[in-house]
């Protein structure tokens, strides 16, 4: 077994947070994105979308997608559950994690790819869509600051995938300046407990 | 338990084929999307992100996003399986679901999303986006054309709802003139093979 990475990308960053608590270890290989070796053969003929990370199993399968060799090492290795453990709370948990996926880490990294300089030749860069994509982000980070009243975590009393997801766009958020505001306080809070974690450093 | 339903939109679609598939039958509401329901109280307090489909669950729990919804309903009714079985394919479901989900369908919506009248006083609209948007959705079309040559459904040889997800992409792209290309005839028996499904009626 294989884990495709690369350390500074966000993706392949959940990827690792998730096996730091789950505390697997999984041989890596580093891909370098900056050159565009994922973007080529022979990375592309085991991807063909050409995303990192990807993960090869003993039988030759690889499966590309942060969320989906997430899944695997969760139907592998269930303890501790970071999906949920029954179907109300797999489903809960799969909300949060779409939300912050969907609401918040995407539109933080469309913030980025639309408007930085690294992908003026890699996208159709519309720089017009990453600004309006700043600005959704920093609106779900202040409704997230609301919701964190009540609770520790995103998705309930657990931490979970969603906590890695949003952790994620948080940190990779400042590149494009889209930080926690003064006033948001339980975001504050919750960022300060899920960053001191040592996971938070794989 | 209840499942908030609006008829015309492409994610409770997806919803609505999952459950025809699995036989599962759940009362349903409907909510008006073009008046606006699903963006004010009462049914913001419900699911605050404003989308349908949602499910209510017999102990209150609101359950918003159409995969996570489906997750519930897999993890209570594991037969037939539509989201794998074992850890490797439940892998490569999800890697082919997000594949058609943040690749095909997506890009279908954000083309009608960002281009057309409805949603001109709804978001930030970017036309050139959307423009951008749906050239990505007609490639990504073309390759999975390509990746159809030697199996039978989008995730190997199981109806899973990777080819839900991609059936509704497809028949929410004609709004946007995103259409099968002539050439593309494995697309074409891939999609005329779910199409002739029960579910694809629900």
């Amino acid at each position: 077994m294989k884990l495709y990475d690369y350390k500074s990308a966000p993706n392949p960053r959940r990827v690792r947070i998730f096996l730091a608590e789950k505390g697997i270890e999984v041989p890596m290989v580093q891909v370098d994105i900056p050159t565009a070796e994922n973007r080529k053969p022979p990375y592309t003929d085991k991807n063909p979308m050409g995303g990192v990370p990807m993960l090869e199993l003993e039988d030759g399968t690889y499966i590309a997608e942060s969320v989906a060799i997430c899944r695997y090492f969760e139907a592998a290795h269930p303890n501790p559950p970071l999906m949920g453990r029954d179907a109300k709370d797999q489903a809960v948990v799969e909300m949060w994690n779409r939300r912050m996926e969907l609401n918040f880490a995407l539109p933080v990294m469309n913030a980025f790819r639309h408007t930085h300089e690294f992908f003026k030749t890699r996208i159709e860069q519309v720089p017009e869509f990453g600004h309006s994509q700043k600005r959704g982000a920093l609106q779900q980070m202040e409704w997230l600051d609301g919701e964190l009243a009540n609770r520790e975590f995103i998705a309930g009393d657990n931490y979970s995938i969603a906590d890695i997801t949003a952790l994620v766009g948080v940190d990779f958020g400042r590149i494009s300046d889209i930080r926690i505001g003064e006033g948001q306080k339980n975001l504050k809070r919750w960022y300060d407990g899920v960053a001191a974690r040592p996971s938070s450093k794989a």
